[in-house]
């Protein structure tokens, strides 16, 4: 299979080293569109239209699957997407909903959403926790967290006093979801913040999930051929790439 | 005179609050790029794509006069926005290098510039002040000010512990330069920080005062027209201008 990744910039490269631990593909296309970066502060008309042009930047590929990173968009955008692709879409929403599912047996457990402010705006997860039985949802949207963690700010004074205003209301959850590519760099703050026993759904674990669960992968491939692509700056997402993905 | 001001988001309104309160213009026309902000973290090239892209839409107004509001726009794209302009392009940068200027008197003062990344790896103001005499210069990009004034944060912990992180290896300054629309909303937190007698250099202010000196202003205009464009969500700029401008 050849598959497009698709993110509004470079986050959704935590969501390729998943794929890449898992060698479920022959061939990758990543698309960041760093040139529009970020998607979490715009409109829902923006973000679907931003969308729409990556899903014509990928016909120039002859995908078999895109897969969206960037919770923004799969949580504004899939059914446009859908609708103009050659392709089937998924995207990191539907998977960390299903990934909560599986993770949590007991339904009155108290889940935390945590994403940009167009994710949160969207409900989307919130609607999809309670199709599966979930009710006890805290939603709350971090948008700092996405400048800190591109300023490389994963501990220290600054995110303390960005969880203490975020979460000065907020119930200690059982589960948090990371809902958004860039907070798995800063997962093990938020576990300092909130007890190291927390469940952390991850957008890339979640997709792995997902995809193990409705595709067959009988074939591993050790060393799928990668490209990548994005809107301006290609240099800095090849030196992001080389530094996280460790290629 | 008809003059167009032109940003890359809402941050723009305090040159344009700068200039109401001076009465100068018969009809100011605002362009922000919402949908594409912001654009202290973006390529040059991406930078100046856009600025062209802004010039060709305020063709359609007859304007005597563009003013940039956008210090990273003015830093990189200045000369390339005269090319297709047909009338004048001034740029917040050169006002503000004018402003430091005239308010100081004493070339060995030591003057701390601060900007988005952009802006503070162009240069622009370094150059320009050193032409102007000045050589005991910081430079200092502190891109983090833009989203938290964005979240509305104007003091507090958050911003202390940004100020330490961002500052630690500063000498105290004699003025500071704000370099970004957005720094104006924190300058007093930033003369708590450093002390109440350091000299701030405002971008609105200084266009004023380049203005003054550069063109002649016979008349006042007490209710001048305003038009306001954003390239997305107008609703959102619309409540920030009458909230920022009292309109």
């Amino acid at each position: 299979m050849k598959i497009g990744v698709f993110d509004s910039g470079i986050g959704g490269l935590t969501v390729v080293k998943s794929l890449l631990e898992h060698n479920l593909f022959e061939e990758i296309v990543y698309f960041g569109d760093t040139a529009r970066v970020p998607y979490g502060i715009k409109d829902k008309i923006t973000i679907i239209r931003y969308a729409i042009e990556a899903v014509e930047f990928f016909k120039n590929f002859e995908l078999d699957l895109i897969i969206v990173a960037c919770n923004t968009v799969s949580a504004y955008a899939l059914d446009e997407m859908r609708e103009v692709s050659d392709c089937p879409v998924i995207g990191v929403v539907e998977a960390g909903i299903l990934a909560t599912a599986n993770a949590l047996k007991d339904k009155t457990s108290n889940i935390l959403i945590l994403g940009t402010k167009a994710t949160i705006n969207s409900k989307a997860y919130e609607i999809g926790l309670k199709a599966e039985g979930f009710h006890n949802l805290q939603a709350k949207a971090t948008g700092l967290f996405v400048p800190l963690v591109e300023e490389e700010i994963y501990c220290g004074e600054i995110l303390e006093a960005t969880f203490r205003h975020y979460f000065s209301q907020t119930t200690s959850p059982d589960a948090i979801i990371l809902g958004c590519t860039h907070f798995p760099l800063i997962s093990d703050a938020l576990q300092n913040y909130f007890s190291k026993d927390k469940i952390l759904i991850h957008s890339g674990d979640a997709i792995v999930e997902y995809l193990e669960k409705n595709f067959d992968f009988n074939v591993k491939y050790n060393n799928p051929k990668l490209e990548f692509f994005a809107s301006e700056n290609p240099d800095a997402l090849k030196a992001v790439s080389k530094k996280w993905l460790n290629i």
